[in-house]
This record gives C-alpha cells, sequence and structure tokens, in this order.
C-alpha cells in the first residue's frame, strides 16, 4: 500500500492570525501528532504569491520568516513535519510546464475559485496574469511532486482540488500510472471552515484590518476584541436580549473555549451553552463576553507568543530549519519529476539507451 | 558592449526539408562560418513540441535523432555551434513560470501566430492546451536563458519576437535590468521566406506528402520533382507559351540555382533570366526544366547526404555532441536564472545574508 502523505502550505504574504490557525494550522499539529501520517509537508508557496505580487517580490521575502515563525510557534514540529519554500523546488517549475499541456483554457476558465478570486483581486480589469490564471496547474504539480495522498483543503478549494485530480487521471492514461491520486480532507465542523474577521466579515483580511495575529501582543488582541469586535447592535442595555447569531465573541468563544475556561474564568457557567442562554434572555453584557474570550483567546496565543519570542531570538536556526526541510523536499520532488520524465520519455540523457533506439529508427526509415 | 548572440531552433517532429533548410538552416550555416557571432544556440525545441502532442512523445523522441542529423549534415559544426535539447534545461521551466506572472491572458489572445495556429491544429474545436497557450512565454524563457540579442526569425514570427520583448521590458522595469533585450533578424529575400511544398502549396508539410527531405534518396527526390512538382497546367504542349508565376520549377530553381549549374547543366542558357524568357515564350519543355532542377537540387543535397551517411554510421558521437551541447546550455541557462532569481529577491539560500534582514524586520515588526 501507498503511504499516507500531507501536503498543504501557505501563501507567505503576511502574519498568520487566527483565521488561519482555526481554518488550518490547528489541525495541521493535530494530524502531525497523530501519528497517522508517513509524511507532511507543508509549502511555504511563495511562487503562488508572486503571481499576483509579482511587482512586490519584497512583500513575500519579508513574510516567510513570520509564517515560518507562526509555524513553529504553533506546534509544527520540524522533526515531523517538513517546512519547504516552494521557489526552490525546480521540480515543480517542470511539472507545472508540462501539466500545462494536459489542460485546456477552457477548463481553466471554469474554476470557480479561480472566477471568484479574480473578481476579488480585480483583475478583471486591470488584465490576469498568465501566471495566475494557471496556478491550479501548479497546485497540481506541488501536490503531485510530494506524491500526497491527503490535501486538506477548504471546502472553497474543492475545486482546485479536482482540477488536480483531473491532471494526474490524464497523466496517468496518456503515460502510464506514475502520479499518486489525492483526495481531499475537508474540515470537520463548522468554525473550522472559516473565522470571520473581528468586524464580522467574512473573512479576516489584514487589508480591512480585521485580524488578531498569532504573533499579536496581548494589548493588541485586546484592542481589538473590546475596541472592535462585532456584537449584537440590538443589545443596547445589559438587560436587553441579545443575539447569538452573527456575534462575533460568540463564534470565536464556538471555536475556542471549552469548559475548563469557565470554571477558570467565568465559574458563573458551567459551559458555553448556558452562557448563550442567559445572553439571549438579557442580562448579560458584552464586556463580560468580551473579557471572558480574551482570557480564552489568551490560552491559546500566550503559548504560541511565548514561543514564538523563542524562536525569534534564533532566526539562525529557523533559517537552518528551513533550508533542511527544502533540501529534503528538493530530493522527494526531483524524485518525482524523474519518474515523469522517465514516463514522458523525456529523460534521454539518463543513459545511452537512445543510441540503440535511434540507430533502430535510422535502420527503418532506410527501408521504407 | 554585450556579445553577439544568436538563439533558434526546431520542434523535433519530423525530418527538416527543403523548406526548413531555404528558410533557416542554410543561413544558420552562413552565420556560423561567418565569424561575426560570439555564440549561435541551436534549441531542439521538444518541450515545444509536446505543447501539442502531449499524447505522442514517442514521435518527439524518434526524431530529435534526425534533427541533429540533419543539422550536422548541412554544415553546423558543434566545436562553433551548441546544438543542445530543451526539455533537458531545467532553467526554462522556472523561467517560464516567472514570465507568466508579467503577461496577461487577454495579451497571449491576442497574438495573431497563436491565432493562426490555434485555427491550423484545429485546437479551436477540441480545446486549447494550456502549454499550448502560453508558449509565446516559454519562447521568451529560450530567447532570454541564452541571453540571445539576435533572433533570426521569419516574419510570421514577428508576433512571438514582440511578446519575448514586452516580457523583458516589463521584467527589467519590474526588477531591475536584467535581461537583453532581443531583435528579430528577418530573411533577407522572398525565397528565403517560405519555400512551398512541390504541390505548391504555400507551405511543405509532412501530413500534405508535398516535401523533400535533406534525407531523401536521389530515387526519392527525383520521383517528388518528376512526379508531383507543380508546373503550369496551360503548358499542355512544349510549343506553349509558359508561366512562371507559381511555377515551382522555377521557384525552386530561384532558390537554389546559380550560374555555374548552367554552365554545367544547361548550357544552352547563360543564366535562369534566360532559361525562363525560353520558357515564356514557349519552346521548354517541363521535362528539361525537372531534370535541370534534379542536378541543381543534388549539388545541394548530395553533400548533405553523404555527410548524413557518415554520421549515421556513428549515433554514438552524434549522442555525445547532442549531449555536450545540452551540458554547455545548462550552465548557460543557470546562470541566467540565478540572475533572475537575484533579482527576484527569491535567492534565499544562495547565503545566509537574509537572516540578518529577517531580524531586521523582526525589530521593526515589534516596534510598530
Amino acid at each position: 500500500m501507498g503511504k499516507n502523505i500531507i501536503l498543504t502550505g501557505d501563501r507567505p504574504t503576511g502574519r498568520l492570525h487566527l483565521g488561519h490557525y482555526v481554518g488550518s494550522l490547528k489541525r495541521r499539529v493535530e494530524l502531525q501528532n497523530s501519528g497517522e501520517y508517513d509524511e507532511i509537508n507543508i509549502l511555504i508557496a511563495d511562487d503562488q504569491a508572486l503571481t499576483d505580487n509579482a511587482d512586490d517580490p519584497g512583500k513575500i521575502r519579508d513574510n516567510i520568516i513570520n509564517v515560518v515563525l507562526d509555524y513553529l510557534s504553533a506546534g509544527l514540529d520540524p522533526e515531523k513535519t517538513t517546512i519547504c519554500v516552494q521557489s526552490a523546488l525546480p521540480a515543480l517549475h517542470a511539472l507545472t510546464f508540462y501539466y500545462m499541456n494536459l489542460v485546456t483554457t477552457a477548463r481553466l476558465s471554469r474554476n470557480p475559485t479561480v472566477k471568484a478570486e479574480i473578481q476579488m483581486r480585480g483583475f478583471a480589469d486591470e488584465g490576469l496574469p498568465a501566471g495566475f490564471f494557471t496556478y491550479p496547474v501548479s497546485q497540481a504539480a506541488d501536490i503531485t511532486a510530494f506524491n500526497a495522498n491527503v490535501v486538506p483543503v477548504g471546502e472553497d478549494q474543492l475545486p482546485m482540488l479536482e482540477q488536480t485530480r483531473e491532471i494526474v487521471e490524464k497523466f496517468n492514461r496518456v503515460y502510464g500510472e506514475t502520479l499518486v491520486l489525492p483526495k481531499a480532507m475537508i474540515p470537520e465542523n463548522e468554525t473550522q471552515r472559516r473565522l470571520p474577521g473581528v468586524d464580522g466579515k467574512a473573512k479576516m483580511s489584514k487589508s480591512l484590518g480585521n485580524c488578531i495575529y498569532l504573533s499579536d501582543t496581548p494589548k493588541a488582541v485586546k484592542k481589538q476584541v473590546n475596541g472592535h469586535m462585532f456584537t449584537d447592535p440590538q443589545h443596547l442595555r445589559v438587560e436587553d436580549p441579545g443575539h447569538i447569531e452573527g456575534n462575533v465573541v460568540f463564534t470565536y468563544l464556538d471555536a475556542f473555549c471549552t469548559k475548563d475556561h469557565f470554571a477558570e474564568y467565568l465559574p458563573e457557567y458551567s459551559d458555553l451553552d448556558e452562557m448563550k442562554e442567559h445572553y439571549r434572555r438579557g442580562g448579560l453584557g458584552d464586556g463580560t463576553c468580551k473579557k471572558f474570550l480574551i482570557s480564552v483567546l489568551e490560552e491559546t496565543l500566550g503559548p504560541i507568543r511565548a514561543e514564538r519570542a523563542r524562536w525569534e531570538a534564533d532566526i539562525d536556526t529557523v533559517y537552518d530549519i528551513l533550508k533542511a526541510g527544502t533540501e529534503k523536499a528538493v530530493e522527494t520532488t526531483n524524485e518525482t519529476l524523474g519518474r515523469v520524465r522517465k514516463a514522458m520519455r523525456i529523460d534521454y540523457f539518463e543513459d545511452r539507451s537512445i543510441v540503440k533506439e535511434w540507430e533502430a529508427i535510422l535502420r527503418k526509415q532506410k527501408n521504407q
């Protein structure tokens, strides 16, 4: 049987925030520690980030360190998980190049994820970079290069994985069984799927200023929660009944709080249901809720912050970790490219066997 | 001042024919022997051939040897000219990948050469492979990787070179002066531009069976000229006046015959003008013209055929030539990729200097 291999990653365009943590990072650490996977590979997708940041490579260069620090601080262990940089893996460029022949432009145009992102990034007006249009092909290169059979993705990314599966199936059909067909691992529950911004907008986004970063100071976290977190606009006086739906404080509590947190910080309630019940009927103020949320978030953020401080004091070691992970990934992905080139029969210079082949072809041509 | 560097090449999808010889190969040999160029690089474009032959890599593998033999037989000298295989140059895949971010899909769609080829290859119906759609970007990678400042192209290929120039200008503007801006070298005269097929169709094409190959036997050449070459359908009897325009025999004589050929094979005329004059007024039979043309063609084809026989007996050496040329090209193109990565600032692992940079960024972040 094949190995259980995971590939996942992030675009290094900024520090990671609670949305990343809830949506993927926490789960990655659990998967890493589950012992159920032979390999976990995490790709810092600088090349993919360049597809829509071609004129600002400095931003990506600067944020690679932030992303690696966030990974290590959140519990990814370089002994168990390979952390590597996409642009330093030459096999990915070659695989992208060859997979491009197996996908039509019409198929790429139909990709709903790309369609949505084209809108979001304003490319409809200024012109769509060809590299962005074809990035699902580059993702197929990433996934297959690592022989990943499991790819943790959000539901909105399912069309991307479907594109990869089509490429794998076509490659294996045309050139013979070579690539591993991956399957998606989608989030187990609703809160994992997407944490809203503190302002209630669907997504945390640097440009909206509605993020809580894993590297934020306690003061910054407090400011985002107390100063900007969206609650219930109808809930004007403490004694008014409040709404839970769309109330970001409760969405975050859903994602982060446990029974133990109540025992420690808010013993008036035994669990979140009791607290919600009180809020609904009136008499529970937003200030109390927010104070509790801050304590709850600090249970997650405190240890991450402490770990980050430790790593920040030793960037030399972080560099070595990233370099070693990347070197390991170079080997893995080159091995896949070797198999691909062999299957495509473009491995002319691996040995001299083609000399005999060519001699036979020339004899045959002569006799025609 | 920069060096004078040429890049040119062919898709290895079949043996080369007189159309290739007249349109490019003869000129390449002249350029090689002129001593005016520091480097001449000839790329056997198997990767580009795969963009519309993805399901038939064997055809390309088999024809690489034919193309190399045709090159060597026609006078390309591996001591002076680097002959190399595209798919074995990893830098080309990486450069293609990065240049894709600098071109919009709208711009690629407007490329008239690609438009025409889409029609010709029937992709309008069956779907356009993304690799074919973006092959002008791959050509930009080829040209720039070799630092070529001169690219011999047919007039129909000028839009491709324009695309490369745009990519170079954009790259240099965004990332700083890095790439050499190439210029086109277009054919000097009409017959160089395109030799028609023996049937009078605009282009020699394997599928139309209207080619004379450089490797054809004397018998095969004779058969194509005597059996299939289009002359003047009005010219029924020898004494009838004949037409020169559209008469393939005379088009080929325009391309190949010299005064010396008349002295040797058809001393009745001192030059082609005299011969044409006789044909026009009547009294010169097509058989005589064709016999003369065969002698003239053999003056070119005879020595090429003899050289080919010599090389065919030593495919081991041909393999070594191709391997050595490719190894040299790997070095040249990797050097360019190194400069590109440095300019884009994605050369993270070249040395440890990024550690200091990252430390500075983290300090700055802390103080914000």
